[in-house]
Parts: structure tokens; sequence; C-alpha cells
């Protein structure tokens, strides 16, 4: 007998039906014995139905506001789904964030989980009930209600596994698990078994969409081990956790991350703090900069360049013009067309000559490459956003297949 | 200055425009000085379409998640009205039934409220903020989201109002005040401008359907005064409160109630005790009697006639067959084409006539009548449902146009 969390999502809750498939799926975790904790999302399209509603009356309505609307749409996916658990002789109790002390700051729409005390949970595991929990969120100080943001059901879950000692926390979503490459891209794709959770953030972060990095970053850091697995189909998914199994190959996986723009800075005076200049004035807008490169132009003069989120490029552009005679400039370059591609893996750095496997691959697929970016567990390349897809199908190929 | 409770329904907030509208009046109500705390329905559908969507998982879900599921239609009226008022530049805040310590009982989707703490709404009205109330809803003591049943959102309004000790509660609802008579059937019909708690109780009762009785109980109880009015139009409403002031007619108003049917048993034994039994297995099943009329039959027999609301009338011929045996009749007929026709007036027990007028109206309509019933601030016959409306417009012609 365990303690098992499990976390479903909007797409996973999005009709009759589908609650019934996931209704069946927690049934038989709690009929193997097991204490059971289920966090959900709001049904499919409910969360954009409820911003058109409040589009149509205020275009920019308080976060507060937002939040006491938007967290309608959890509660009426816990109180459904418990109707269907019933249905089914199930003994269950559907919760809301203040009903289980979920603690958050005060930043309403994105808000950080502070605690949780879980005392009404513990109290309803020993009664022998399912427990449903209303996902993405919490309650502020003030008694108000806050939502956590992107991702944030998935938090909720790993939040509340860790505050219960739950022997394991399960994602399900509409995937079967992580795997080499995109597997709608790449057919051969292998679904992993296993994967660290140091891997698990690069690839959320380079663009894999299988979990919130907030999420995994919570599981690394206490150490609770998590499961992704699909909902629609009952078969074993990925486990995440501190130290994988065996290490069959080099690298874990592949992502392709096509939310880049590269922008260039030619011409800049070659003297101390000109570097801070630029990413002081890029951090005070709040745009994060990924990979950077400086360069010796002519002339003692030098070039920076580095990588933005494509959508936050044009704010880039205009906060860098606004800024251009104090950090001094002689011309500014974007690049919206590029794609970063990297390859994963904690064993990397023990394996020599991995970096140099990749840019093999794609020399054999003529794939250019534009930047270069390493770090323990990952190696990335910039390429032309038209060649991404080959480039990842060729180092899948190196990696993998032959 | 004044503090001022408002109540809006679900058809006054059924879409954007419609809450515009009724942002306009609170702002205004705010603009002229006033402390101002609204209690709002869900929008027009929500409720009905959240049913639906639970009729399709479970046909008979526990009342606690269907209290979790419908709580969320106040919820999302009051966040989207917020918004609406922000856009006005107003200073607001939406709280719901846990977040202003509206206590009940635990008869879930039937709660009965048993104390307002209101220290978060005095709070944000020191703060000088519209304040926005989910209707309809409480918490109980284990922590739990519970409904208020029928006619609740009036309720909270009320409540509130009690509790706050508010100089008014106004209850917005599609009608502009109480007729003498219903005006969709009666063109002739007169607004009043007053009129008595207990008049009023009649008149709901009877089904003029403005105010649930609830609500007028609770504001009889503690002396709150009450007004009607139409969210549609700005104008004066109708008062209710404890006296009013002239007493210009014999009758406030007269109502028609087709949710009637009359049962008649023949040939029960003449014995003490026969009416006991026939009433004791109608109120153990929770069927209200309205009218009772005993009447002694032929050969030391006797036969009861009674009505109940007509909704109810299969489940009493039920239990009523049941209990054949132990009860003794010879025959059951029930009517369900029937209607309940009653004047309503607190001066009533002063002027004599007031009933025979009644009846001269009838007669010179030529409207049969079956049972009747009289109180002390109304008289109430029975007449065929066909000849319902005639009896109505006859007898408001002789009490209000001659």
């Amino acid at each position: 007998m365990a303690l098992i969390v499990q976390k479903f999502g909007g797409s996973s809750v999005a009709n009759a039906e589908r609650i019934q498939r996931v209704s069946g799926i927690i049934a038989d975790t709690y009929k193997a014995g097991n204490d059971v904790v289920v966090v959900l999302s709001a049904q499919g399209d409910t969360t954009d139905d409820l911003i058109e509603k409040a589009g149509e009356i205020n275009p920019a309505p308080s976060k507060r506001e937002m939040d006491m609307l938007l967290s309608t749409g959890e509660q009426i996916s816990i109180a459904l789904c418990a109707m269907c658990l019933e249905k089914m002789g199930m003994p269950v109790i559907s919760l809301l964030g203040w009903q289980i002390g979920m603690s958050t700051n005060s930043d309403y729409g994105n808000a950080r989980i502070k605690a949780v005390t879980g005392d009404r949970i513990k109290e309803e595991l020993d009664k022998k009930r399912i427990v449903l929990v209303a996902g993405f969120q919490g309650i502020n100080k003030y008694g108000d209600i806050t939502t956590l943001g992107r991702g944030g059901s998935d938090t909720t879950a790993v939040a509340i596994a860790v505050s219960l000692h739950a022997d394991l926390c399960q994602i399900y979503t509409d995937v079967d698990g992580v795997y080499t490459a995109d597997p709608r891209k790449v057919p051969t794709a292998k679904k992993l078994d296993e994967i660290t959770y140091d891997e698990m953030l690069e690839l959320a972060s380079l663009g894999a969409q299988v979990l919130h990095n907030r999420s995994v970053e919570m599981a690394k850091r206490y150490g609770m081990e998590l499961e992704v697995l699909s909902s629609f189909e009952r078969k074993p998914g990925t486990k995440v956790k501190e130290v994988t199994k065996v290490e069959q190959t080099k690298i874990s996986g592949i992502a392709k991350d096509s939310d880049v723009a590269r922008i260039a800075l030619v011409g800049l005076k070659d003297e101390p703090g000109i570097a801070f200049k630029v990413f002081r004035v890029l951090a005070q807008a709040k745009i994060n900069v990924d990979i950077i490169l400086q360069s010796i132009g002519r002339e003692g003069a030098q070039d920076i360049s580095f990588t933005v989120p494509r959508h936050c490029a044009e704010e880039a552009v205009t906060v860098l013009k606004e800024h251009e005679q104090a950090i001094g400039f002689q011309l500014m370059d974007v690049d919206t067309s590029i794609a970063k591609v990297s390859i994963v893996g904690a064993g990397m750095m023990s394996s020599a000559g991995i970096a140099a496997l990749m840019f093999e691959a794609l020399y054999d697929a003529k794939v250019n490459i534009g930047m270069i970016s390493t770090s323990e567990i990952k190696v990335s390349v910039l390429v032309a956003e038209d060649e991404a897809d080959r480039a990842v199908k060729a180092i899948h190929k190196k990696f993998f297949e032959d």
C-alpha cells in the first residue's frame, strides 16, 4: 500500500467520457489498496472561455478578480469527477485550494506556493476517501484566491505529494512519457523509462512541453519521484528521479525550441562593462537572455550576439534602441527564423566526444550551425528554423539508431 | 449617506451588456455617497447548464458535490461584475460565502443560514470599496461549501443587510415592483408603493413569485426594510415593511397559484384521529397540505378534501394508497385542473364584507367556487384552472377599478 498523488490535465477531463476514463484509473489505483490524492485541471477550453467572457467586459481586469474567475474551472472539474467516482461506488470528496491550506504569496495570476498544511487531506484519507483537489489555485494571507500561473496544476500535485510524503507523484497527460525526441517529428523516437530531474529540466526548458519546470524543480528539491504517463493508455510512463539506473545511451533526448530569436549588436566599444550595460537593460525589461556570444570585431570594436524568446524579440529591440546612446552600438541585426536544437544527457560530461558526435551528424546532414552553447548536461546549437527538424532527425539517427 | 445592500438576480447579470447596466446602478448608488454591498446570483442559465453537465455523469450525485459544482455560478458573476466596475474606475472587491463568514447548517442544497460574521465586508467597506458577494452559498462547520436552495440569493442579501444593520435592502428583479395582480394577465393591475411583510408573505406563497418567502420572513423577523425594483428601469419599486402608511384600498393584491391539486378521500370512518392518520402519512412524505375541508358524509362516514402542490400530487396518491388499509377510505379522487385565487390585505379583518365582495365578483363572472379558506389577511378560493385568470380579472375590477 502506498500514498499516490495523481494529476490529470485539462484534456484528460475535457468531457463526460474522458472523466469516466480518468475515474477508472483513479478507482483502480484506490482498489489496489493505495491512498489516492488526485489533482485536476480545468476542463479543456473552460479557462479560455472564461478569459473570453472577461475580455468582453474589461480588456484589462485586475489579476485578483481574474483569479476569482478562473479558479472556478478547476472547481467544476473536481465536482464532476467526484460525482463520477460516486456513481462507481467509490468513497470520494473534492476540496479547493483554501480547504487544503494551499498557502501562496499574493502574486495574483502567477502565485508561488509557500506551504501546504494538508490537514484536511489527511483527515479525509484517514476516512478512506479518495481526495480530489482543485489544481492551479491557492489562497494568500488576505484569504483571497490566487492562481499559480502556467504549469500550476503540476506544481499543485508535486507540492501536495511533498507535503504528504507521498510515495509517488504521477502526472497524467496526453503523451505516454518522455521521448528521445518529439515523436510527432521523429517517428523512430524511443520512450525513456527513466530520466533525471536535471535532464527533464533541460528538456522542459528546451520545449519538450511535457512537464513544467516549476514542478520538476520542486520535485528535485524534495526528491519526490515523478512519473509522466498517458491518461488514454494503461501502460507505464517515464519516471523522473535523482539517479537513473542505467546509462544505456550517452544522451537522454533531443529537443527543438522554435521560440528563439537572435539579436546581434555590432560595433560596440571594446571597453569594460559594455556587456553589463546591454544585459541590464534587458533584465530591467524582464526579458530572458539565453545563449550569449561575444566576439572581437574590427578596429578595437566588438560584437555581441544573444538569443531571446522570439515573442520578446520586438520588445528587446525597442528597449535596446531606447538605450542606443548609452550602450553605443553601430548596428543591430535581428534574426527570427532560427531554432535551437539541443542534446541533453546527465552522463555527457563523463563521455568524451558527445558534442563532436552531434556536430558530425549536423555536418553529414549539411545543416549549418550558428551559435553553440554547452552546459554540464546539454549542448545547444542554433540552426535555421527550416532545417531544425532535419537536424533533430540526423542527431537522433546518430545517437539512437546507428 | 446610508449602507445599502442590493441584490441582482440571474436575468439581471445574464450577459456582458446586462452586467454593464447593473454596474451602472451600483456605481450610481456608490457615487451618491452610500456604502454599497451587492449580492449577485449566477448568470442566466449557468446553473441549469451545470446541472446538465452533472446529469451526464451521474443522475444522482451527492448534494455535497452538487453544491461544490453549483457555487461556481455566483463566483463567475461577482468576478465579471467586479471587472466591469473596475473598468468604470470604481474601487471594488468580490467575496465568496466562506470569505464573508456566511455560516450555514449542513443541509447541502437547501442550507439554512446560522450566522454572518461579515468582518471581511466591514473591512472592505472601511476601505471605501464596493463589495460584491456571491449569493446562494455558505460554508458549514466542516468548512465545506453549501448552497441555500431556492430564493437563496434573496436570503443572502437580507442576512447580510441584517448583520450589517443596513439602512435598506434592495432586491432588483425583472419586474419593477409588487402589483395588485399579475400585470401580464391583468393589464389594469397597479403597482403598490408599499406592502407589509405579512401581505408579501401571503402573495409570495400564493405564487406572485417576486420575493422568496425565506427572505421576507427573515426581513420581518429583524425589521429590515426591503425594496423590490427593476434592474431594467430606473424608478422606485415597492417597499416591504412592517406598517404601511395608508390603507388606500381594502386589499393589497390578488394572486393566482396553479401549482395546486385537490385530493378527496371519500367514505372515511367517522371516528377520532382519522384526520391525524391522513395528514401524518403526508407529513412523513414531506408533502405540504394547504386547504383542508372536512365534511360529514352519509351513514356515519365522512369525507376529507385537501390541496397539495400539484407537483406532489402523484407522490401523495402513492403514499395514501400504501396506507389505504390503515386509514380506511372507500374512494380517492384527484383533481389537478384547479387553481387557487386569493385576495390579500393586512386591513382585511377590520373591514367587514371583504370576502362577500370577492364572492360577488366571482358570481358576477359566473365562476364556480370550490373550496374556501380564510386567514387573518387573506381569502382563498379554489376554481377551475381555465377560469382562474377570468376570476382574477373580475376580482381586480371589483376591488381596484369600480
